[in-house]
């Protein structure tokens, strides 16, 4: 980024964090609860800018979790589903996709037949257009080349190497240094007062739970995502599964509410997703049935300088988060840092 | 049970534990690591005679929790599977099967045709060798009058009602009051060391998470099962699961370790089944690669006085524990109390 360009996005930054200084009183209520506990730092959430997305998100965890109040849930009831894609980590590229295109460099290099065939041709040049004409038939074919055909345990070492050799084009470092860290200082937030946190995301399952601990504190048993058949097998003495290129679950749209209930059997009482596919609406209705406290956040990409800017074509996203009342999160706007990358 | 009967088995019981009592001294270690802590009672497992399988899950639990030790597992790693029925509490007859009758025989109430005609008939009757034999069509339309065609939350108030109301037919107790008391502790000794504890079974999942909490001490989100396809609809204001009557996952023999995969993510250090179908062979399998110190109980139903005595037709279950060397827990030898029923 040039210098000017950064000098005059933190000179917004500040107008706008001077003027939610002055305007913002909404949280107060809240702020004091949480200051009367003696292990609660001034401001559990210190990458988010004042405003209402902050207020609303701490108000929300004041309500539900001050005894004797109207909103008040029980702990058992404090489950929290947050996309990972564009919610927890950036999406330009998907990691994943980052991954399988590593893979099917490898393979090409063995047979080099293969980057002129469908559907490895569209996938190395990450014409995602001809893939998603060309449906899951083409999906199986490039995952049996890069993410099948082997044991779990392969899998699991193929991808660790990925994460600890792959950098991310843009900024330059590994796809674990990533984290966004207003949405890391929410889980923690969120754990803090009772809320179990789970990802629910298109994403691959396995993919996802390499990092999910290190990355955001939240272990494999809490992430929910896509994932291969497997089979279970004996390997000589060892018990094994067998990743099979087949499709057990796509874990998108309103198949995330049924996944969501498969895994946890509870009603999420806040989730959080993004604008560009429309892939978290049904999550985040899910989450609010009528009559009972909750929250809805829908991250939105507007910032092209610290991250990135993109929109949805048909604005299902933005349009329901409208109907519905749901917290849009403006990066630009509401989040003080994006990152917390090490210092270079 | 007529008393001279019961004073016999008392007797037996006696002697069966004094001599335990003076053979047993391998579990000593474990035990004087407990009694280290201050929180532990001198005995975690009172229900349990003293004998091979009580020693083995102590001195299993203290190895794999001593911190240095050469088999110390961290938390994460300590991960512990139960099957339900038969391992957690009684299948004869099977519970979820006892609900299902009820719910036909009041659609039969409604439409009297229904006993005449196929598989309802078999179903009524209980007769399980029909079932087997149609197969997955028969139960679909089973589930499609009994379990399905409803939201969740209609199933939930059904299963919640049966289980108010229902009535073990040799017990005379609800089916709740029947959890096996030498389990429970088991479980709760697990957790007091760190463990996690799951339910994969064969049974419905949504059956099950209605009840394994007050039960077991088991949430909702640590329970896997059977379940059906749902749909995510909005119905009127409401968003709600619908239960379609097709079935989205049988949780049984080989595919129990590949759903304990998908919702956990991590390998069981611990498993328990019990003898009479096979089903629960390849979970204890899975739980146990080579080089790891890990632990595998299979409750061997030999008490037709205290609770019920059947075997396995072909009895791989008690053949696949000789050849891995798994724990076989016998109800009349192992178990001192096997309910926990209230006096009446």
């Amino acid at each position: 980024m040039p210098a000017p360009l950064r000098f005059r996005l933190l000179d917004r930054f500040l107008v706008v964090a001077m003027l939610a200084v002055c305007a913002c009183s909404r949280g107060n209520a809240a702020r004091q609860l949480l200051d009367a506990s003696p292990d609660a730092s001034p401001d559990p959430l210190p990458s988010w800018n004042e405003g209402r997305t902050k207020s609303a998100s701490v108000d929300f965890v004041a309500r539900v979790t001050t005894p004797g109040g109207r909103d008040f849930s029980p702990v058992e009831r404090r489950i929290a589903t947050f996309d990972n894609d564009g919610t927890l980590w950036p999406e330009v590229p998907i990691v994943q996709v980052a991954f399988v295109q590593g893979k099917l460099k490898a393979a090409v290099a063995k047979d080099p037949t293969l980057a002129q065939r469908q559907p490895f041709k569209a996938a190395l040049a990450g014409d995602l257009g001809y893939l998603v004409e060309a449906g899951e038939p083409a999906l199986v074919e490039l995952l049996g080349v890069t993410s099948a055909n082997m044991t779990d345990e392969q899998f699991g070492r193929e991808a660790r190497n990925f994460f600890a050799e792959a950098r991310h084009p843009k900024f330059g470092v590994p796809y674990t240094d990533l984290a966004y860290r207003p949405m890391v200082e929410l889980l923690e937030y969120l754990r803090a007062h009772g809320f179990e946190t789970f990802i629910s995301s298109g994403g691959g399952m396995d993919f996802m739970r390499l990092v999910s601990k290190l990355m955001y504190g939240i272990p494999p048993e809490n992430v929910i995502g896509s994932r291969l058949k497997k089979e279970f097998r004996v390997d000589g003495e060892r018990p094994v599964l067998w990743r099979t290129p087949d499709i057990a679950a796509i874990n998108d749209k309103e198949t995330k509410p049924v996944n969501i209930d498969a895994h946890i059997g509870k009603r999420p009482l806040m989730a959080a997703g993004n604008v560009r596919s429309g892939g978290d609406i049904a999550m985040l209705e899910y989450s609010q049935p009528p009559g009972r406290t909750s929250l809805q956040l829908l991250v939105n990409h507007d910032d092209a300088e610290r991250e990135f800017a993109y929109g949805e074509k048909n604005q299902a996203s933005l349009t329901a988060a409208r109907e519905h009342g749901w917290h849009v999160v403006s990066i630009k706007r509401d989040w003080r840092t994006v990152f917390a990358l090490p210092k270079r």
